[in-house]
């Protein structure tokens, strides 16, 4: 994971050199190469390789789904939304450039992802990474972290189900960690069931994920995060630790781990290896 | 361009169906199903016709672009840019929706933009689909609409020279109408010089776009265009009528008219007659 994260450190970086205006670009590389566990991009080469491509194929999708993401965190930090004032233990982007900086930066790395993707897959089949751009775009839009983020910001304040609360974290979270191994086995060349197995591993980790970061709210430090915690129970907004308590939510987690281990059967154990670590490295996160 | 606009509105429509999470798609339709010139879809349409395309080939690169440049309004228009309360005779998105929907709305259309190319581009060959994604995206991040902007609002309220004033324009406006028009050649089949001509043209045009809509602030009332007037004088911004004065800006309109339609010389005067009467059309456009 380590080595893997290490080459999309390096792709990102060469994915958008500082250039006129720096101001912009600056802003968006302060971001964007921030640091983070990378665990989209390590997700897309990791799927990949699972479905027998070369890892190379995979990078420029790698390089997109943390793209996505990283202008997912600059918007959500902005003062309309969560107004955090730190991220990776480091000032929020609007509070390093100003705010319109900030949103603009977001946009323009939601814009390059798709270019990147779009210009990157030399060598992919033409077909294949259009695909990818129509995975990565419904996991952005309407269909995906824009709704999950409309119905968790309509939901602050309210009471909230489960059945709510799990459509808020499937699209707000979920669905990008899945297209990003979906990209990742697409731009792979693997089969439609390969690319369907994977996609279900996938929201399963992506569930995961949310739940621990919503465990690791209630139980950790604003020094440990590297962001301010207890920022979900000040804002009285739905969690699984609020609906199923931090047991409960603890509970949930290990049955999410155990599906989507069981999800790999179907491939060759060592292949597989990977994502079963990846599961379970989610599952066991510290902060 | 009344026929095409009127096709460009229906397929929009149907581009994005009301669904769950209403309070977020019914944001994102507001915007988008606003009415307006359509003037970048129709030159997406006109370009694909000119090469030789069929039209409907060039319908999801239509939508596409006035996705974005729907976006970019929404964005344009939020209180830590240019606070802008009306638009097209209506209240804002932020205003109508709140400030937070109307961000993701943005971003949604964004994504919405890319994806839909990806999937509607059913008979376009998928590398010619890939191509428009790429410069498309291209349009819209560090060397298009965000970097225009960047500069832009660096730039108020500071003394800006023509160079300055060119950069603003051509990435803020022209890059965006020159993608239109570039993608509809491309996925209509255009050779590379066709291609690389429509560029040329769509510059220049982009660029007339933007001077006419800098005379327009100062000569019109907010009734007659819809939106605030006076905006960019009330913000010190730099315009071609603050640098050339009013009659000089016109002089240089005229003269980026006489260019593009020069260019289209290499096209049969019959087919080109859409892309002639365009750049008349936004030339003598009164508000």
């Amino acid at each position: 994971m380590a080595s893997k994260a290490a080459a999309v450190n390096e792709a990102l970086d060469l994915s958008l050199p500082l250039r006129y205006p720096e101001g912009l670009v600056d802003s968006m590389r302060y971001s964007l190469l921030a640091g983070g566990k990378r665990v989209r991009p390590v997700l897309a080469l990791a799927a990949c390789e699972l479905v027998g491509g070369d890892e190379a194929a995979a990078v420029p999708v790698a390089c997109a789904v943390e793209m996505v993401h990283t202008m997912s965190l600059i918007h959500d930090d902005l003062p309309c939304m969560d107004d955090d004032g730190t991220r990776r233990g480091r000032p929020t982007n609007h509070v390093a450039f100003g705010v319109s900086t900030a949103l603009l930066a977001g946009d323009a790395l939601l814009a390059l992802a798709f270019e990147h993707v779009a210009r990157g897959c030399a060598g992919v089949p033409a077909a294949r990474a259009l695909r990818a751009v129509a995975e990565l775009g419904s996991a952005v839009g309407a269909d995906g972290l824009a709704a999950g983020l409309v119905v968790d910001l309509a939901s602050e304040g309210s009471p909230v189900g489960l059945p709510t609360l799990e459509y808020i974290h499937v699209h707000k979270t979920a669905r990008l960690l899945e297209a990003s191994a979906v990209c990742g086995a697409v731009v792979g060349g693997g089969t439609e069931e390969e690319i369907e197995t994977i996609r279900r591993y996938a929201r399963r980790i992506g569930l995961l994920f949310q739940v621990i970061d919503d465990v690791l709210d209630v139980t950790c430090s604003s020094e440990q995060l590297g962001k301010t915690a207890g920022k979900d129970l000040e804002a009285d907004k739905a969690t699984y630790p609020k609906l199923l308590g931090v047991d409960g939510a603890r509970a949930y987690a290990a049955e999410l781990v155990a599906g989507a281990v069981a999800e790999l059967d179907r491939f060759d154990a060592d292949r597989a290896a990977p994502l079963r670590h990846l599961a379970r490295f989610i599952a066991n996160r510290q902060y």
